[in-house]
């Protein structure tokens, strides 16, 4: 039995989303946690950070009492002041992002602020986990944050956390009922992608601005990915890592011969 | 001889900064040169795209001549935008993103904006090529923009850019004096990152605000690293790709037995 573990929860749908209120709930049946999260919603801001202007942050209460710090920033501006600054006296075991309201999987990580929280994660040496819910919809997260406190349970309890500090988990979790999730797989990024456009329309003083739309084009029918896992009802974990290197393509062309 | 490639360019200092602006004439010697970057500068971004808000865009002048789009965006949002939408009929043979003032190196490429606008040319399906020069200091842009046009034109002709519709390059130019650079290395993302830290301020009023500050800590000695490379006067091209997948973790982690 180990001690309980320190926690910092963050997300990008900022402090007061239903989906971080309710995992921090869930951790704390087995952990200590903190929270440092954005103040507002930050969806789609990819792996920001705040350099060109100071950050402000607010101890944000909840019925009367310190709940976590606001953060006028992005996730990885949140994680970073809170390890680094707010908590520093604390030793994080690891670093939970999230629960996002909408699914993390294939093009969309690299657009992710959940991820991109728990990327910071990693690179502070911390043990990381991004977690999504693959839904826009209404929903009271209760059974997906019941879920996510199981899993993060688990892999804690795994030695494995202990030995790689750099892990970093992106889990993906269907909405479904309880009952109708399959269970959990171990996955790879998809290669499912956007087709998009741009809307075109004219504000009330005939000036053009531009909406981005698109659809998700699937590309990935097996579930050893992570977009197929959730469509067949299974919680998907990806392990990723930023080393972004191609090395297929280095190979390819480590003798190029070029001239300066 | 090929004909004339159209070469989309965009950056995250914005469309005015003098790297992009030296860019744009280096590579007007051999290519059709279009522009769509953003309106102002955009550093450390990430790969953020704007959606929650419509994007406004501006004809932008040069010498009383039309000289490229302005994007109220980031620089993923400007590559977008000027593929789908401004320059939606040319069939663009490389995007090209920079040349930024400052490195792109190890750790800095997941903050990095030009580094964003090249990948999202490769999301396109189009070969893209992020530029970025090692000084934050006032240069002139001159002896960087003739090599990166160089460098450009040599990787264009390559066969290989043509079956390669993915490739993505992260280059870096050492900022020394043209008889100084020793060649050119291919390379992998080193390890080096940032030891940050939070200095607290108080504002006029008494209230506390942070700015993020840190210094480097350099873990790459060997010139095969990205670091080292252009710390030793050489010019790198590391071949980056956005499938994060940590692949080893993946084998080490697949037989977990997880219950949801």
């Amino acid at each position: 039995m180990k001690s309980k573990p320190n926690i910092l929860v963050s997300n990008d749908d900022g402090i007061e989303a239903p989906g971080l209120q309710r995992l921090v709930e869930a951790l704390k049946d087995f952990a200590n946690v903190y929270v440092s999260a954005p103040y507002t919603q930050q969806s789609a801001v990819g792996h920001s950070i705040t350099i060109f202007y100071p950050l402000r942050a607010y101890e944000h209460m909840k019925d009367d009492k310190f709940f976590g710090m606001a953060v006028e920033g992005t996730p990885a501006d949140a994680v970073k002041i809170g390890v680094l600054h707010f908590f520093k006296d604390v030793k994080f075991d690891l670093i939970v992002s999230g629960i996002n309201h909408g699914a993390n999987t294939a093009i969309n990580i690299i657009y992710s602020g959940t991820v991109s929280a728990a990327t910071e994660g990693t690179i502070l040496g911390i043990p990381s986990i991004a977690i999504s819910l693959t839904t826009f919809s209404k929903v009271d997260f209760k059974t997906p944050a019941k879920i996510a406190g199981n899993i993060v349970r688990q892999i804690w309890e795994d030695e494995m956390i202990k030995v790689h500090p750099g892990i970093l988990l992106n889990i993906n979790i269907p909405n479904a009922e309880e009952k109708d999730i399959k269970g959990v797989k171990i996955t790879k990024q998809g290669k499912s992608f956007w087709q998009d456009s741009f809307e075109v329309r004219a504000d009330p003083n005939g000036r053009d601005y531009y909406w981005l739309t698109g659809k998700m084009v699937y590309r990935d029918e097996l579930t050893e990915f992570d977009v197929a896992a959730v469509q067949n009802n299974y919680v998907s974990i990806t392990p990723l890592h930023y080393d972004l290197t191609d090395y297929a393509a280095y190979e390819e062309i480590k003798n190029w011969k070029l001239n300066k």
